[in-house]
Order: structure tokens, then C-alpha cells, then sequence
């Protein structure tokens, strides 16, 4: 292994340290054939790049060149060698026939009756079937893209604990959490955790995902899910939906699972665009109501790189919320943009029965995948 | 012809239906020399594929992979082989020096006095000359890009008929309707019509468009346009103009006129990105106006990809809608986003003479042609 | 010289008039391997047709095809071959050894205590220094990218002269002033300036860049800044700091010096996305206030091409004003989208102390150098 011209994974991960730059990072990462493979791909391998650049002792210093990592600058230091040999994982990601296609489900669930969410959520690489063709190698919270779908109120107390199951380090940055981002979305090594209290001060649909170095590359290999914060002084009854945006960069990978590519990504051209983790899945199986129904669509734009723009057809929204609801909505809207790594709310009445799609109307994107269907009875 | 290899458009709208699946559609597309010919290139051919699509029955039940087409899941299923040979415009299409230019005019026409818009448009193929040097095999409403300019009043009633003058099957879809997509913006085959009427709930700059799969290709290949809707409350009296930001994608094709090209429209880097169809129009023909009007831009971002960041140099906008006006209008704006599939609301007052460029300020975009002059005398 | 066959920039700019079009532009800069090199490369060139150009008279008839100027009709006349010899900028531009990085300050400073500013810059091309590795042959204003950081109150006058040091020919387009740009937005030959004075009517975040042919590569290379201008009836009291966010496109040069390339520009993929200049900067010397500050971002999107997706990791926006503040604020936003040529007000009270990234989150824009650090102490 040694003797390997190839650089790893491993060796990205010492070069977005502080030993070295982006133009580095860059040129090792092309050298791996543009994709960034998975932890099935590694757990082969010896990793001496990365042990000598775990045992550099962390530094508060800043870096000579801008970092890949904006929520930490300590992240590349965390991985521990002796974590990296996870064959389990690698087993089954290496044979995409044995895994089966699921539809996310979308309904919001229920707040916290006590007000209080006590979550412990790890951080894991699985194989997630997308399409019927597709099964892509993915970093995931809780085993799935996006990750668990949370709801509560403001003011409640969100408890959370991420512990880490992979070799490469992962974190948790909540959009709906005012905390200080080094200590409480900071990347923790194999094995260990990272523990933090919060509680939501505005209303919204807020994003959350893993804020590691590269940030492009965890967000668009899966690490990415939706807070949603309901106000205390209510809004109109519902029958509500969370929406999250995601894009998938792939390459080919071994046994038919894709893995994540990071040169595409900085191309910000995918191959998918999606809602809730697999390209077109309301168009196989609708969404459904009821006339006399108002829908509300919480709906997050995870990116990594795009906003959604946000339309259905054949309705118009009664109100879209740019900021904190219940204040300050627009009313009688066709289409509003939901920015990247940002959420709005979208309300609408159902006056008539039929089978409205909703898309990213930017069908460049859109085309590929970001559509689905909301079936009126 | 059957022991043709190239595969054909009828393959392409045959592989976005139930049989099969976007990768293979895409497949085919790219071995289409990556364009999306107009019918020109096709009235000379047999469609035994085509034929035998058409011959399946409709079927309700859903696609194993995400359709192409976001509107309607029949919409590729209804190509009727017996009108295909549409020879009158494929002769037009391939002699580009016969296409004369002309400009399009961006004035708001009045609403209708009584209440109702009775209409009857063809979907039809004509070449449109965009500059000196390009002209389009454009798909169109009524021969043009964008298509007609409507104008109504909220409240009004618009009875609507398309028939469909080609052998693509198309559709159109209002986003100013509330109406059930599945029926009224259902695809027709060649020869056919679909009627519906709608009565819009909301003013705004309304896109409409063709929804027929893929819908990406539809709207850039031309099928697009603005209804207007004005508020009953009316609004301060202005001098109005309907401003639609398209995109073109194209490829050579033959005898000197340009065809749409779907595999650069999924790259989403465009050849010409304009207003109202034509690069730089309104730098040759500027809107003119006097000293002391009120201007208002009604701007529709048709895409089908990218948004309009709307901007008048010179000048910042008195108000923009964000919603239906005039509810809710932001104050004192040098320039906004208006979303792709989208349309917002634009107030400016003439206080000064001079020639003010209105542009979208994304230059790699707006470089593309979507810039114009506003000459206030 | 005369037998070189490779075009020169004068070429270009030539082409850009009413003899070309677009096309011939592209393949004339296509030609100059992809990259419109700074002035260092032009100095020592002799330039007969450019000189052909500047010979005919500058003409008020539109030209055939629309041009690449959104400002002015006139800017590609204005060359003066008699100015082209620049060699002193030439030698500081051959040796980026010698070039030192500086930190662009980011404070806003005080708007002037007699309701007036004087200004009078110069357009210049400097050598500027935007990380360890990487120096750009900027085209700027007053030597620094972004120009300085401008600061008023409505209704403040600004009495303003722009002076050409450089062979190309340049202008200033002020979004916070109305005036006919066709005046007082016109690009000037070398040596020569153009003065005019405006009153800001609105309360924003305003962009000001070269509006001269084609004005994608002017904003491109550098020529853009921030306008602040405070609304009358003040603000909240804050720590206030403006980021402009800007986009590089480069390619070699000559002593290790990067240039601008426009077919990069036109790509729409950025090798670098920052604010104020520098990737990343902010991350190796953050910005610094206390616990129980409020601060206010007065966020530009300069471009050329690309919002800000603008998001403060670990903090929420209490208000963010999308027209003239102090109107109309949006509150509790997690994200928000500054349109491209567009200017956003972002308030946010730290309440806790820590290190607060500030990103754009689209990340495949944001992961090239638009993050930094608020550090709350």
C-alpha cells in the first residue's frame, strides 16, 4: 500500500488542514479520479498521511490559506486511526441489489408534547437506493437522506447528542440553534460524541446538516435534514409537509453503488435535484389531501449549491412567509425563491380536487428530479 | 429508415413514458448529436417507434422511474402518427434568409371591458429571426417568443382553447389558473384541441407555458409567456410594459436555421438570455416614456433555468410586489430577484431624462442579450 | 507586429463596437487563449485597430446587434491609442513576489459630518494580493479590490470625478444615484475623467462598479465597491461592517501574476468567490465585537454572476430589510438571497459569545473563499 500513487481520502483530509491549501487539496482530490469514495473504499487501507496529521496537536492558529471547513477550523484534526477499519458498512454498500427502495415519508410530526426533544442520532455511511437504478453510498444522519424530519415550538429545549460511527469526522450545525458553532457543530472522531442543549427563538423551517470541512462535500453526500419551529401563537390549521431539497453529485462505485463525486460538485452541475432524498418519489406516490384542505409546505433548500424555486402547478400559494411566521407573509404568490441553505413556508388552500405538481421551476434542475405530485380528493 | 441507428425525437418521447427511464432517454438524447431537432428534421421520416408508443394504451399508473414531465404523467402518450408530415414548415424552416425581424412589443395591452378574454391559440413550429445573425426553429404560441401578451383583470373570466398544429404533443399551463392541471393543462396530439376556462384569484405577472414533457425542453425551445393580471383596486396610473426573461440553447441546424439543443439546456449555460424572445432589443429599439411618468415592469423569469436579478441603471424602483399588488410592496430597491418561473412587480418614476439601461445584473447572464434601454425624452 | 496573427484586447474592444458582433467578439477572445490579459501585456503592443476604431466617430445609431455594454452605447470609441504605453504598471505587475497582502477592513466608516463628499479616484490596474498564492492583475478602482467603502446619508450630496489612468476605458455607474447614466456613467480614455454629483433618495446597501464594455468583464476584474447610505432616521445603534461578495476568474499570467479570463466569466464558474477581495480572509483575521452588540452586514453581491445565499452559522438575522431600511424588515431569518447587483441590510444581536462563520451557504460558490468568522467576545 505504500507503494500507491494514489492518494486517499485520508490525504485530502490532512491537506484541508493547516499544512496545506485548497490548490493542494484540489490536485490530490483530481488525482482520485474526481470522486471522493465512501468508507467502504478505505476501510482497506493503511492511512499513515492521516495518522501523522492526527498527531499534530490542534491548533487555535488560523490557517495560511482560507479553510474548506466555515463551521470549525479544528475539523481535519479529529480523525483517529485506530476507528478506520469499518467492513460492516463496507459489505453492504458494496452490493446494491440487496437494498431496498423506501418513499420519505413527508407529514410533519407532532411537536414535543412536554416541550423538550431528546435526541441521540449518529452519524453513519449506508446505502440509500434513490431510484429504481440508483443506490448511492451516502453520509447520513440516522441512516437515511435527509435525516429525521424534528419538529417543535419555540422555546422549547432541544437536548442532542451525534455520535459518530465513521472514520471521517462529522458534526451537526442546527440553522434553528443560536450557539457557538466551535464548541457545539464541532467534528468528533470515530467513536466519541459531542453533546449540546438548545432551545429555537424564531419560527421557520430551518435547515440542519453536517458542518465539516469540506462543507460542500458533507451537505451533498447526504449530511442534511429539516428543524421545523412552529410559533407558539399558532397558525391556521393545516395538513402539513416538510419539503427538503438535496443534490447528488455521483460517480461509479463498486458493486453498482454510486458514491459522491466533490469535483462535480464544485461544477454545481448535478445529476439529481430531489425533494426529500429520491428524485421524483411524489411522482410514483403522491402526496394526499383533501378539498377544503389548507396545505402547508415547510420547504428547505439544503443545496449544497442551489436554491429551490418554489411553484405548483395549476394552484397559487394564499401565503409564503420570508420571515419568522406567523409575522410578515406575502400573499397570492405564483413562485418564490427559497434560498440556498435557507427555508420558507408556503400555505395554500384547496379549493378543487385534481393532481397538482409541485417542482423547482428552474427545470434546468428541476428536470431532474425536483418534482412531485399533490393529489386533492 | 428502419435500419436506421440514430435514434429519432419520436424515441426520445417514446423513452420519457411509462417503458422507460431518464437515463435512457438521456442516452438517446445524446446520441441525437445532442440536439432536440424541430419538426423540420423529422416531416421526411417514418415513426414505427412513435407508432408503437402511441399504440399502448394510456395508463394512470405511475412510472417506475420520475417522469420527464412535471405537468401531466399521459403527455408522451399521445403522438398520433397520421399528422406528422407537416412539410409547409419545414420548407419555411430551412431557408433562415427568408425570416424577417421584428421587434416585440412590450406594451401592456388594455384588459378586456367585459370581464372576458374568449381565446383560441395554435401550438405551432415557425422559424423566428432573434438578431442580424440568428434565427430559431422555435416552438411557439401562436408563432412567436414569447407568445401573445394577455391582460385581464382579477375576477375576469379567460376561456381558453389551444389546438396543436404539430406532431409534438403540447399543452399550456397558467400559473395564473386554480385549476386542475391533470385536465386542463393535459398534453394534445396533433390536430386536437383542449379547452378550459379559469377566472384568476390573484394579480401578478403570471408565466404560462407548455407542460408537456420534458417540460425543460418545451419552455426552451420558446413555449412560453406572460398573463397579466391587474388588481380591481387598480394600481397608480403608469406607463406599463411586460418584460419576459427567456433563454436560448441551440444548435446548428438546417439551412442556416438553429435548432434547440436539451442537452444544453441540462448544462444550464445558455447561448442568449434576453427579454421578450430578442438579445439586446431594446438597445436597438428602446421603450420610450417622458419625463414624469410612472413606469411599471411586469418582468416574468420564464427560464426555464435561471432568474431575473432586475435592475435599471440610473434609476432604484418607488415599490416592487413581492405578492399580488398592491398588498405588500417593498420600497426603495435597486434591484430584486424575480424567480425562475416567476414574476414580480416593478414601479419606477421618471423624475430625469436619459437613457436607462435595464438589465439582469447577473452578467454572466445578462452579457447573454437581456439587456434593453428605457429612453425617458 | 502587424504579422501577428493572435488578436489583441484592442481587438476585442473593437469588436465590441458597431463594426462586430457578438460572435466575432467570442472568437476573437477565444483566439486570445481564453483570457483577457491585464494591461502589462498590451504595453509594448502596437495597436492598429484599435486605432482604426478610435478613428471613426463615436456614433448615436444602435448597432445592428445588441452590444455587449449595458451602460453605454458609446464606451468602445473612447479608446486613445496615444495613452496605451503604461509600463510602470507593466514592471509591478510582472513580479507577484512583490506584491504584500493586506486585509481589507471591513468597518463602515463614519457618512461625513457636512452632508458632502468630495470625491475624486482614479481608475488604475495594481497587482493585488488575495491570498499567499494567488495575485491578480486587478483592473480597480483607487488600487484595491473592492474600491473603498463608501459611506452617506439620504440626502447627502456626492460630488464625484473619475480620472483614467489606463488605456482601457473605464466608468463608474453609482446604483444609489439617479442620473442619466448616458452622461455621467460614460466610460472615459485615458486621462481624461468625467465629474458629476448625485443625492442619495434611498437608504440601502449599494453597488457601484464600471459600467463600461463589456461590463462582465469590468465587474470581473475587479471594478466593483459598496455605497452605504444611512437612512435619515437612523438605524439601532451596531457594529456595522460591509461585505461585498466578488467572483475571480483567472488565468496565468505573465511573473506569476493571475489575469482575468472573460471566457471563464461567461462560464459562470467562479475559481474564487469572496468578500472583500480575498478568500477567506475573515477565517485568518476574523471580524470582532463583544457580547450584547448588535451587528449590522451591509451585504453586496457584486457578481458578476452569483447571489449570497448570506448565513451567519449559530445565529439567526432579528431583522433583515429587503427595500430601503429602516422599512419593511423582515425578522428571524436563518438565510436570506442578495440578489447578483443587489445590496441586502442583515441585523443580527449577539447575545453569546463564540466564533460565528458568516457564509454564503450555496457552497459550491461558498466553498471557494465566501466564509469568514465573527468572532463575539
Amino acid at each position: 500500500m505504500s507503494n500507491d500513487p494514489t492518494p486517499r481520502l485520508s490525504d485530502l483530509i490532512a491537506a484541508s488542514d493547516a499544512a496545506s491549501d485548497r490548490r493542494t487539496f484540489l490536485t490530490r482530490a483530481s488525482a482520485l479520479s474526481l470522486a471522493i469514495p465512501g468508507m467502504a473504499a478505505l476501510s482497506a487501507c493503511d492511512r499513515p498521511d492521516a495518522a501523522q496529521s492526527s498527531a499534530a496537536p490542534p491548533t487555535k492558529s488560523p490557517p495560511t490559506q482560507y479553510p474548506d471547513n466555515s463551521n470549525s477550523r479544528l475539523d481535519s484534526t479529529v480523525v483517529r486511526e485506530e476507528h478506520h477499519a469499518n467492513t460492516s458498512v463496507a459489505g453492504v454498500a458494496n452490493d446494491a441489489s440487496a437494498v431496498t427502495y423506501h418513499r420519505y415519508a413527508p407529514e410533519l410530526p407532532p411537536p414535543p408534547a412536554n416541550g423538550r426533544l431528546v435526541l441521540h442520532w449518529h452519524a453513519r455511511e449506508v446505502p440509500v437506493r434513490i431510484t429504481d437504478d440508483v443506490v448511492v453510498s451516502a453520509w447520513t444522519f440516522e441512516g437515511d437522506v435527509p435525516g429525521p424530519i424534528l419538529h417543535c415550538r419555540v422555546g422549547d429545549t432541544i437536548e442532542f447528542t451525534l455520535t459518530n460511527d465513521v472514520v471521517i469526522p462529522h458534526s451537526i450545525d442546527f440553522h434553528g440553534a443560536q450557539i457557538d458553532p466551535k464548541v457545539a457543530f464541532r467534528s468528533v472522531p470515530k467513536g466519541e460524541s459531542v453533546t449540546f442543549t438548545f432551545t429555537p427563538k424564531y419560527a421557520g423551517a430551518f435547515m440542519y446538516h453536517c458542518g465539516t470541512a469540506p462543507v460542500l462535500m458533507h451537505i451533498g453526500a447526504g449530511m442534511y435534514g429539516a428543524l421545523i419551529v412552529s410559533p407558539r401563537e399558532g397558525l391556521p390549521p393545516a395538513k402539513e409537509f416538510v419539503l427538503v431539497q438535496g443534490e447528488y453529485y455521483l460517480s461509479a462505485g463498486n458493486g453498482g453503488v454510486q458514491v459522491s463525486d466533490y469535483q462535480k460538485m464544485l461544477s454545481t452541475l448535478p445529476d439529481h435535484v430531489c425533494f426529500n432524498g429520491r428524485p421524483g418519489q411524489y411522482m410514483k406516490e403522491p402526496i394526499r389531501v383533501k378539498v377544503g384542505d389548507r396545505v402547508r409546505f415547510w420547504v428547505v433548500a439544503a443545496g449544497p449549491s442551489h436554491p429551490c424555486h418554489f411553484h405548483v402547478v395549476g394552484e397559487q400559494f394564499d401565503s409564503v412567509w420570508l420571515g419568522a411566521p406567523p409575522a410578515n407573509p406575502i400573499r397570492g404568490v405564483q413562485t418564490f425563491t427559497v434560498p440556498a441553505g435557507g427555508g420558507l413556508v408556503f400555505d395554500l388552500i384547496c379549493d378543487i380536487p385534481g393532481e397538482f405538481p409541485f417542482v423547482n421551476h428552474a427545470f434546468g434542475h428541476g428536470q431532474k428530479g425536483a418534482v412531485g405530485i399533490l393529489h386533492v380528493e
